[in-house]
């Protein structure tokens, strides 16, 4: 009943095991071997378009490279007052972009609208040197709430932005989640929507360390291998990187992954939203369940070794009661019954 | 009938005449000068108190500069939510600290709350990697609002950032007006008060360019000269600034300046709020009204050659009402008057 | 018998008439006044050009500026090895950029020569990630050894510069003293010879603190106005930084001035050059003598009042025998012959 | 017969499979897991020490990282002229730290000496604030010339940084191959030596990403989680990081790998150097040769299927003479044997 966070999963055995049959031989370092020449081929077949790639260890990384080669020192983005650039990554985009503002916006269910970046950038208008200049909108997707923006919603901001000369970042670190719930095409919530530069997480879905900065336009990339160098995230063994993409992209395995961390999230979230004082706080898309429990539930069901964490926003008045549950790849059916099942039991 | 911003008008004479008296002779650069060592003294004796003094040629900079001492690269310091170093520094705390965070917290006629900060640390305590440290707070004395923290107020706060460990930073841009109105020793709402370090702004009180840093405790200053040198804010004829502030705090001069500019806004608040239509958003204590004026007045105001600016805040639904008049130390009785018959007759 | 530096005098008394002149009434701040906006144009007639020029305090915050406008972070600036902004900035160059490098090179009397800057492409060519990227070639006019370049040594370097994507700046602290000794036009040994920036100081030739970025082709201006402000370099009451520009680029001022300091140095070194046991470590072109003098002879020149400064280098192998003569604007013969007679009589 | 890179080896066998045992079960994540807790205590061992060990990606990132902590942005590290911070990280410290400034030094065979470090302090000497403020002295184990620093010399070192108040770092890329060819107790070239901080590095050694940075004092780490979180570079399945060091660390694995590698270059080193016409650079101290060929021999050798790089520093007037060969954990006797018979043969 493992429900604290989806990086607590181990590798998914046909990831390891690309990992390990690339060990063979000696090859080129820093990318210029052929596996990692050839694994961006994949990412353009998924995406039906031009991809520039670059590899990183963790999300935080892929998220602060992604925004400093977007947004100008003395720029701005606007992102989600929740969202995981704000709020968890220890000011990862500031670090990496030398200090640009996130320009927090507020929206339901961790969303932003077009109508909330139309709005944020009124204060921004004209541009004026007092204010820093918005040259970004950065989306999570999925949200910290658990919800998918839809093609319809991406490209409403994406026009917003492009009237605003705004581009478009996605922090993906569960997109693979928002894909396998959307059921559209890579391409209908990305480049076809107005975004620029996607941040493809792949480690929460079953693989060992891998995240991906992936361009739609070489206008973006200019020299953006040096931001990369110079942050030492350039892996000197690379083939073991593009290995863990080339399985994960490969057979649609990604997408089952992420298909039945979705589902198990799902049945929790329906099981539980049908039992009295139990009460959901955000539509559930992908694999997260965010929710409160009756009155001294969530300890009993600690207590008896189900594994989950409270879930805090700054400014909340906080009261401890809103919980998050997390899926992922290799939950079980029955291992969500078992907790449902014990739920009711606390309850009862 | 000039209503625009405190910088507007020029250099009082005695301050014009202390710097046309300093430049006698040849003397040693970069603060070695006999003139530029005797200004601490000026300040140890308003302050009551040890003060360790740099000066700027700005209070963004200045601002800057303090709170890169106070706030690493990984750290934050909580202001309100329209703060000027939030708002309409262009991002210089970010840039001067190498992307510390500003933690934004909200709060009635711009002023932070010691219940605000208790509350703001919430989210932050236990320190977690995932987000920043919360290292200072930041006041605005007088705040964007024209309000002024009573010692009472600020002493509060200071308590709750020593329970936390976080330093007070006072943005005193505009610190004359608020002495003027409070009618308090500064002592009262600086160091007693639990303030670390305030950035003194002499320039929007009658000088021709003078900030300064002050520094209540040795302890907070260390190694701070070299990042003051390498900001490029150390003027090698430093004898100019020295001789703008020995003038501006000698005879009480910084506190007549501001106290008439304070007592112009408080004659146009007064007359104007009493005035059917006319609707005064913040308690007016030092030299700016925030007010909105019946329908079509403001630009018929404007039309006959009144100055002011409108007003808004990032978040506002925001209407063209809102507008701000801003006295200085040399606006008049007269010049006030003009403006309220003016103001009747456009109403009338 | 003054030679310490150049900073130690006062404001000539045509600047500070200026200033006090330019304390008439209430204009717009930051740049919006009548005195901001027609100042460029004096810029103008004497480049012979367009000029886009923003104002600093100090030389440092102007170099830092202008090279963080011309060089990303991961990018490198090609600077003698001597340079002012290498070794006298405390870094501030690295402050603006967020940490691009300085790529110093050798050169005979503190100049670079395009053979050098030629050469130390070498190393970076072809550009590869493990390298930053040059991206700027800094030049100090008149340089850290009082030695100018002509306008065939920078048309040499521009030369080499354009062939390899190189920005030109101009360290221009002595400006005004490398034209007093070239007598050649000011366009010729800055656009026309392939300068894109030239930083250009008054305050070290009689200004109260002026300095200015002065860039001749717009297209590298673009969106410097935020990084200007959020340094905290953009003066809120402008005006009085205006006017020490206009008295000092009226008339010749600039140029009487600094001509007076170069024949005192001229002066000096001729006449300390004839005096056997005195050498003179660099041709004396500017305003600086840089000398040894006979031994016991520094030390009981001193001790008679004479005041001037011991000069070293990191990797000298320091002895302490070499010395810096400064002269300024208002340096006089009597002053100038009163040394050399004390030097002769503490060798003989 | 490949000697480009260690880095283009594979994994060794032991360390694939530590990384595939730890992929049993959930555990928890960002280093709170069993074996990423325990591997801590496999440093202790081995440095007969307390350490506190963080771990990152790439040896460019554990320097950044590393040099960050111990040096504040105003400050400077004195480096090698050709050391690998300086050379080929495209400015990781600098990014790092915020832009303080490398300090470089000349000396023999890409070795800084005591008496160098004495004599680069001296320009810094005392403290002024147009000079960064020296705070570290960056080693490089082995260096950048393949030689190796003994505990007389590390020591040596450490005592004049002592003296000066200078942190010691160590960048231990290639720390095995030192170990090996000094045939020391770790302890002796580290902690015992005046070392603060080891970045040391398993990937050039048979790892496949795994680099550590190692404090031996607690008291410089204060925060330290922070700056490691906000680069980006806490794995978030931290097992399979420790895993790598575990089974490195164990069984003397790390000192077997390098020392094969040590070896190998030994015997090139030996051989081709007693051969006419083949110059050796610098002294064969562990896994690197550096070499000029006779005439022609080095296209030669590469066209018949050599692989190896030809060397260059800045400043060098470069021939592109001089090649470096590198030996790795897996080189075999046949391969060095096959390529010297090569050499004699293209010679002959």
């Amino acid at each position: 009943m493992l429900f604290t966070s989806d990086n607590w999963a181990g590798v998914h055995p046909a990831i390891m095991q690309a990992i390990t049959e690339a060990n063979d031989g000696s090859v080129p370092a820093y990318g210029n071997d052929a596996l990692s020449k050839r694994v961006t081929a994949k990412f353009e077949e998924i995406f039906e378009h031009e991809c520039h790639v670059f590899f990183a260890s963790t999300g935080g990384a892929a998220n602060g490279l992604a925004l400093s080669q977007l947004v100008p020192p003395y720029g701005g983005t606007f992102c989600h007052e929740v969202s995981h650039v704000q709020m968890d990554e220890c000011g990862t985009p500031e670090f990496y972009s030398g200090g640009a503002k996130l320009l927090t916006l507020p929206g339901k269910d961790a969303k932003l609208t077009a109508a909330a970046v139309e709005e944020g950038m009124r204060f921004y208008t004209p541009p004026m040197t007092h204010h820093v200049i918005p040259k970004a909108v950065s989306l999570t997707q999925v949200t910290e709430a658990g919800t998918a923006y839809t093609p319809d919603e991406v490209g409403a901001i994406g026009a917003v932005a492009r009237r605003h000369n705004l581009k478009v970042h996605m922090d993906g670190a569960r997109f693979s989640n928002a894909i396998a719930t959307l059921g559209c095409a890579p391409a209908d919530v990305t480049w076809r929507a107005g975004v620029d530069v996607l941040c493809f997480g792949a480690t929460k879905n079953g693989a060992l360390c891998a995240e991906a900065v992936v361009f739609f336009d070489k206008a973006h990339t200019e020299e953006f291998a040096w931001r990369h160098k110079r942050a030492g995230h350039v892996w000197s063994k690379a083939r073991f990187m593009a290995a863990q993409w080339k399985a994960f992209l490969s057979n649609d395995l990604w997408l089952d992954l992420a298909g039945n961390a979705n589902a198990m999230a799902n049945r929790l979230g329906e099981k539980l939203g049908a039992m009295p004082g139990f009460t959901i706080a955000h539509p559930v898309q992908a694999n997260e369940v965010f929710l409160t429990f009756p009155d001294g539930v969530a300890q009993k069901l600690l207590d008896q070794g189900a594994q989950f964490y409270d879930w805090v926003y700054p400014g909340d008045t906080w009261n401890g009661k809103l919980k998050r549950l997390v899926t992922n790849y290799r939950t079980t059916e029955q291992e969500v019954d078992r907790f449902i099942d014990l739920a009711a039991e606390c309850t009862g």
